[in-house]
C-alpha cells in the first residue's frame, strides 16, 4: 500500500485504531456472553464497556508489546489500564489470541468487501450510463487487432458491465466466505469456553460461527477471497487495455479525460497519454500478486502455525486498498471517457468496404456457390482492397463471377450497417434486463 | 499432464476425438436450429447427423490442418468428406470458429468439473468415515508444531471434511461459471446468425447462453474456474502436510498404507516414507501454477486475440487431470491411512502433564489469583517439567503458592482428558449435521 | 507439453529412453571409479558396459516398477537382466536413488540449456540481420501508444537483440548453476561411497561435483534456472507484443509472413491475424508458470522430501520444450516479418508535423523564451493540429509570438528527420560492436 | 512494506527525500556535461549545485504535482524555486522524465543490493560460525521426515552456508544487471542530447550507460533482479523450515532463542514457539510475490508504457525492505539458536540401531549375499525393531542367516558413528575452503 494509490476510508479500516476497536468489541461481547452463562460476574462484563468511548493509545500498546512481544497481551494490559485491573481480570478468559485476531481479520475483510461492493456499484452505474449513451455508436469490431465486422461502442461498455456484474456476484460470495468468527480456544475444542460465547459474539458482529476451527479459522476461505480479488483485478486490466488501445494515436476512438492544468509530457506538449489505464494495468498485477501467497497460506502445520500472519499483514491492506483505488479510478475514467464517434467511422472505412466481406461470402454461398469458390471469390477481391486500396463494393460489382451469383442490389444490401446492429436490443436486454 | 499422474476418464475428456465429437454436436444442433428457422434446408440439417456414429479420422484432420493452418476449417472439410460436400455446405453457416471452440472448451471444463465433483464426493466419504472412526481418539493438538492441548483425530478429519465440503461448494459455483455457450458470430453481434440458434445449441448441451460474447466467451469465467482449482489444490496440500507430519519418525501417529511388495528405499529397507502425500504437495503446486496464467488470459485485445489459446490448451487438461489424480490419490491415502492411537497417547505425555497448563492457569485466575500472578505460578512449574523432566501435577501439588489457591482435588481435576473432548459432539453436529 | 508446441530434439531429451541411458552412464562410470578404488572387482565394472549399446526396454522397466513402486530399483533389475545378475551385483553400491535421479535431471537441464542457447543464437542472428536491413527505416516512436519522436525500425530490432543477448548471458549462467552432479549417498555424507567416485562421474559427464549435497542437489539451483527461463519468456512476450501492435489494422507497419495456402479466418478472408505472436504471448505465460513452483520447491524437509519431484517431472519438460518451441517460432517470425516502410511514413505524418514539437520547444527555450512560455506556445499550436488537422509547421510560421523568437529557416530546420537518426550508428556500435 | 518488518536504512533508501536527492544529482551532473559540451552556459550548470546542501521540500513538490499531475515537472519547478528560475532554465534540457526516473530507480536498486549483500555477509558469518561449532555434533539425517543415516549439525549449517553463498553470487550478478543508467531522451535516440551526457552522469553515479534504451531502461533487467530476490527468499524459507522442524516438541533438537520477558502464548506459558522462523516463511512468500509482476512488466508497448511504474513503486520498496528484514532476522535466529546435542542423540536412538541398516545391507552384499537376499535379511530384522521395539544389533547377531555371512565383530563395526562422519572434513573444505 502506498498513499498515491489509496483512498482514506479503506486505509482507515486497516489502521491500528480500527483493529483495536474490533478487538475490544470481541472481548466485550465475549464477556457479556460469559456473564450470561454465569462464568464470570455480570459486573465485570459491564465494566469492560467503560472503554467503549475511550480512544485506545496505540503508542502505549506498542510500548507494552516491545516488552511482552505479544500483541494481544499488550492490548489486554492496556485495556486493563482503562477499565481497571480488577474489573478487567475476566477479559479474554478461556480464549486464545487467535480467537481475537482471526475474527478481527475476517471482520476487516468483510468490511473491505462492503467498500469494494460499493465501488463496483459505482463502476456498474458508470458502465451502464455509457453503454446506453453509445448503444448505437457504430465502430469496427476487431479480433487479433484486425478489423472484423461492425459492433457498437455500447456493446463494449455492456460487455464490461456484464463482466463486472459477475465480479460483483463473485465478491458477494467471497464476502460470505470470510464472514465467520471463531471463539473456540487454543486448539478449537471449546475446552475452556462455551460454544455459546462464539455464537453470541458472531451474532453481534454480523458473522457466522466457524463450524470447525483449530486455533485458527481455516485459510482456504482467505485463499478464495484473495483469488476473487485477483479475478476482479484481471477484469480491470481487461477494460484498461481496451481504453489504451482506443487512445493510441492511430486509433483515437476514445481518450481519457484530460484536465486543463495537466501536462502530458515534459517534452511533447501535444501528447495525451492513457496514463490512468496504464496505471490500472500495473495495479491489476499487484492485486493479483496476493493470490499465490494467499494460497500458500492454506497449508498450516497441525492446528496452526503463524506463517500466514506476515503475509496477511501485508496482503490484507495492500490488496483491498489497491483494488478499492483501482475501481474508483476506473469508474472516473469510464465516467469521463471522451468518445470520438467520427474517428470510429473513419477507422472502419480504412479498408474500403472490407468489413463486409463475411456477408458477401455468406450471400455467395446462399446463392449456390460452393463454400470453397465463394471463399476464393471474396478473397480475390478483398486482396485488391488490401493491396491496392480499391473499394470492395466496386470491385465486387465489376467481378463477373460474383455478379453471376449476386445482382447489384443484392451486393449493395450487404453494405448496410443496420444489418450488424439489429440484435443490439436483444443483447442489451440480456445484460441490463428488459426495459 | 504426464501419464504417471493421470486417470483415464479425465484424460479421455481432453483427447482430440472427444473434442471433435463435441464440435460435431455443436455444428449439428446449430444446423437443426437454422433449419427450424428456415435459414437452411431441413434436409441438409438432417444429413449432418449421418456423422453421428462415424468415428472422426483425427490423422486426416491433422493432415488438412497442416495445409490450411486452421483447425476448424480442417474439421469442417473432414466432416464434408463424411456427410457429402453438397449436404454439408450449410454447416457452420453464420458462425465463427470461436463459437465452436469456446463452447467446446466450456463443455470440457463442465464435464471435468463433474468428474472432480465426483472425486470430491469420494474424498468426503472417506474423510467422514475416518472422522467417525476416530471421533474420540485423543491426541495432542499442536500449534507452531508445539504441544498445546488435547484434540481428537476425528476432529482433524472433520476439519478437512468441512474444508473439502467448502471446496465442493466452490467447485459447483465454478462449474456454473463456465457452463455457458456462445454462437454469436465473428464479433458477437449475431449479425449472421439468429440468437435462437445459440439458445437451441446451449439447451441441447446443458449450457446457458453467454449473455454477451464478443468473438469469445469472456475469460473472467475461466480465471475464476482455475482459481477455484487452485484453492482446492491448496487444501489438498493442507491435508498432505498434516499426514507428512504425523508420519515423521519422532511423531509416528499415522502412516500411509504400505503394501507388501513395496520398497521404501533402495538403501534403507526399514524406511516407510510418506511419498504419496509428498507427491500431493508437489501436485498442488502444479494445479496452482495454472491460476496466474488463467488470470493473465482475461485481458484480450478488443473483441479477442488468441493469446489465451495456447495457455488453455495446456492448463485445461493439465490442471484438471492433475487435480483429478490428486483427489483420487488423497482419497486412497485417507481411506487406508494407518492410525497409531498408542503413539498419540505416548506423544501427549512426552512433557508430563504440561498440556494441562492452560487449565491450571484458568483455575488459578478463577480462584482469585491475578492474571499476572497465575501466569507466573504456572510458568514457574512448567519450566521444571520442560527443563528437568519433572511431572507437572506433582510440581503443582508441591508448590505452596499454588496449593494456597487450589486444593489437591481441584488440581487433580485439571488433568482430566474428558474436559477437552466434551464439545466434540457439538462440533461434529456442526460439520456433519445432527445424527 | 503438447505436441503442437514441441520440437523433436527437445522432446527426445525428456523421453524415458534418454533418461535410462543417462542413468546407465552414471552407474557405469561409478562402477569404473569404484573398481579403480579397489572397492569392487574390475571385471564387474567392465561387465556393466555390455549394456552400452543395448536399447533398454522401457515397457519392461515399467512392468517391474509396477511391483516395486520404485523406479531406480526397477531400472537396476532390468540392467541386471541385460548384464547378468552376478556381474551386476555391485552396480549402484553405496549410492542412493537420488544420486542417479538428481544428477540425471541436471544433465537433462544442462542439455536443454544447450539447445536453448542454440535457439537464442538463431534468434540473435535473425534480429541482427533485420536490424542491419532496417537500420535507417524511419518510423514514429511511441510512448504510451502515442506518437512521440522518430526512431528507426532497426533500433527496434537492435533493442530486442540487446535484450536477447542479455538473456543468452543469463542462460549461460543458469546452465552453469545446474551443471553439478552428486554421488554422495543417502544423506550426503559419503558414508558408503568415496567422494572420488562423484568426482569421476562428474568429470565424465561434464559436471562439477556438488560441493555439499544432502540426499539431493539443493533446489535453489533449479529455482534460479527456471526463473531465468521465465525472464527469457517475458522477453519473448515483449517482442511479440511489439509485432502484434505493428500488425493491427490501423498501424500496419509490419505483418507476420502469410503463406499462400493459409486461411486467416473461416469467416473473413481478408484478415491476416498476428496469430504466431499472439500464440507466443500465451506460451510466455506458460513458461513463466514454472517459476513459482520451482521456487516453492526449494524448501525441502531436512535432508530431503520428494515434493519437488512431481513438480519437476512436469516443469522440466514443459518449460524447456515450450521455450524451445517459442524461441524457434519467434526466430521464424522475425526472419520472415514483412515490413511496410511506406506505412511507417504515412503513420508518422498522421498529425502533420506534431512529432517535431519537442524540437521546437527546445529551440524556443534556447532562443531565450522561458520554459513555461515555450511550453505554452508549442501547446497552443499543437492543439490546432490535434483538433483541427492543421499543419504544425505552418501554424508555427503563422504564430507571431513564435516567429518573434525563431526565424522561418530555424523553424524549417526543426522538421528534418536526419536530426533524429544521427546517433543510430553510435547505438548500433554499442549493441553490435564496432564494425 | 509495513514498519513491523522494516529496518531504517533500507526504508530511508525509498523515502521521497532520497529519491529527490538522486534526481537532483542526475540533473546536476547532466548540466555539467552539457556545459562541458558547450550546449548550456557553464554558469547555469554551476548554479544548479546551489541546491546541493538544501533539503528539498517534499510537501511543496507534492503540492505542485497536485496541479501539474507530473512528478518530474513538479520537482523541476521546486528546484527552480531554490536555484532561481533563470539559472535553472537549462536544467533537464533534452532529457525526458524517464531519463531521471529510470536511472534513479536503478540507483535505488543498486544501493538496496549493497545493503542486501551486507546482510548476506552477516548471515554467512553466522552460518559459518555455527557450522564450525557443531561440525561434529552428530544427529540423525532424515529424508521424507524419516530417519535415514547420521549426519552432523555442522553439515546442516554448511549446506545453508553454501546455498547462501550462491545467493550472494546471484545477487552480485543481479546488482550488475540493474547498474545501468540512461539519458537518451524521449525515445532513446539521443536526438536532443549528446550520448556523452549519459556517459558522464553514469560515471559519476557508478553506473554503466544502458547500451540501447527507448524511453525506458529495458525491464528484463528488473525482472531478473526481482527473480533473484525470489530465489534468495526461497532459501530463507528453506532454512526456516529446518529450524521449525527441529523445534517441534517431539524433535526438540534446537530452539529459537527465547528472551526472559517474552511470552510464548497468552494461554500456555510453557510454549516456546518458533515464531521467528514461521514469520520468515511468510515473508519469503511476500518477496516471491514480486517475481511474477516484475516479469509481467517486461512487455511494454512500443518504446514504453507506464504500466510497470505502479508495480515498481510497490515492489521496489516492498521486496527489498522485506528481504533486508528477513535476512537480518534470520541472522539473529542462527546466531542465537539454542542447540540440544543430547536430544539429537536421543532421537537417533529412538529405533534402536535401525539407522545402520544400510551399512549392514552393504556388508551382506559384499560378503557375497545377493542383493535381493541381503535386502530381505535386513528388512526382516528391521521390521522387528520397528514393530516390536527390539534392538537391531541384537536381532542381527541372533539371525543365523545373517551371522552365516558376517561375524559378530563385523556386525559390531557397522554400528560405529565415526563411519558416517569420516568425510565431514572433505565437505567442509569444499564449502569453506581449505583451512
Amino acid at each position: 500500500m502506498i498513499p498515491r494509490y489509496s483512498r482514506p476510508e479503506m486505509v482507515a479500516l486497516w489502521e491500528p485504531a480500527t483493529k483495536f476497536r474490533i478487538w475490544f468489541e470481541i472481548e466485550a461481547h465475549a464477556c457479556d456472553a460469559q456473564a450470561a452463562l454465569g462464568v464470570i460476574p455480570k459486573a465485570n462484563a459491564e465494566a469492560v464497556w467503560k472503554a467503549q468511548d475511550v480512544e485506545f493509545d496505540v503508542a502505549r500498546i506498542d510500548e507494552i508489546e516491545a516488552v511482552t512481544k505479544h500483541d494481544v497481551i499488550a492490548f489486554l494490559t492496556h485495556l486493563a489500564e482503562i477499565v481497571g485491573a480488577d474489573e478487567a481480570r475476566f477479559v479474554h478468559q478461556g480464549m486464545t489470541s487467535s480467537d481475537v485476531l482471526d475474527t478481527t481479520f475476517n471482520i476487516q475483510l468483510m468490511r473491505a468487501a462492503d467498500l469494494l461492493l460499493a465501488d463496483l456499484d459505482q463502476l456498474l452505474a458508470a458502465l451502464k450510463r455509457r453503454a446506453m449513451e453509445h448503444k448505437m455508436t457504430v465502430r469496427i469490431g476487431r479480433s487479433h487487432g484486425i478489423h472484423a465486422e461492425p459492433v457498437t461502442m455500447g456493446l463494449t461498455f455492456a460487455r464490461f458491465y456484464a463482466e463486472m456484474e459477475r465480479n460483483r456476484n463473485r465478491l458477494e460470495k467471497a464476502r460470505w466466505e470470510i464472514a465467520t468468527g471463531a471463539i473456540s480456544g487454543a486448539v478449537g475444542t471449546f475446552a475452556n469456553i462455551d460454544p455459546r460465547v462464539e455464537e453470541h459474539v458472531c451474532e453481534k458482529l454480523g458473522l457466522r460461527p466457524e463450524p470447525i476451527s483449530t486455533q485458527v479459522i481455516p485459510r482456504d476461505r482467505h485463499a478464495m477471497f484473495f483469488a476473487t480479488l485477483g479475478v476482479i483485478a484481471s477484469s480491470i486490466e481487461n477494460i484498461a487495455i481496451e481504453i489504451r488501445h482506443m487512445q493510441r494515436t492511430e486509433v483515437l476512438e476514445a481518450e481519457e479525460f484530460f484536465s486543463k492544468g495537466q501536462k502530458g509530457s515534459s517534452a511533447m506538449p501535444h501528447k495525451r497519454n492513457p496514463v490512468l489505464t496504464e496505471n490500472l494495468t500495473g495495479l491489476a498485477r499487484m492485486v493479483r500478486a496476493a493470490v499465490v501467497p494467499a494460497m500458500e497460506n492454506v497449508a498450516l502445520w497441525h492446528e496452526r502455525d503463524i506463517s500466514h500472519s506476515s503475509v496477511e499483514r501485508m496482503i490484507g491492506p495492500d490488496a483491498t486498498i489497491t483494488l478499492d483505488f483501482a475501481l474508483a479510478r476506473l469508474t472516473g475514467v469510464i465516467d469521463k471517457l471522451v468518445i470520438y464517434p467520427d474517428n470510429m467511422i473513419a477507422n472502419m472505412n480504412k479498408f474500403r468496404g472490407l468489413v463486409h466481406s463475411q456477408r458477401v461470402l455468406l450471400a455467395l454461398t446462399q446463392a449456390g456457390v460452393s463454400r470453397e469458390d465463394a471463399y476464393r471469390l471474396v478473397q480475390r477481391n478483398a486482396m485488391k482492397v488490401w493491396e491496392e486500396g480499391r473499394d470492395f463494393r466496386e470491385e465486387l460489382l465489376g467481378d463477373a463471377e460474383v455478379t453471376a451469383a449476386l445482382g447489384p442490389a443484392e451486393i449493395e444490401e450487404k453494405f448496410d450497417l443496420g444489418y450488424h446492429t439489429k440484435h443490439v436490443d436483444t443483447i442489451f436486454a440480456r445484460v441490463f434486463g428488459e426495459s
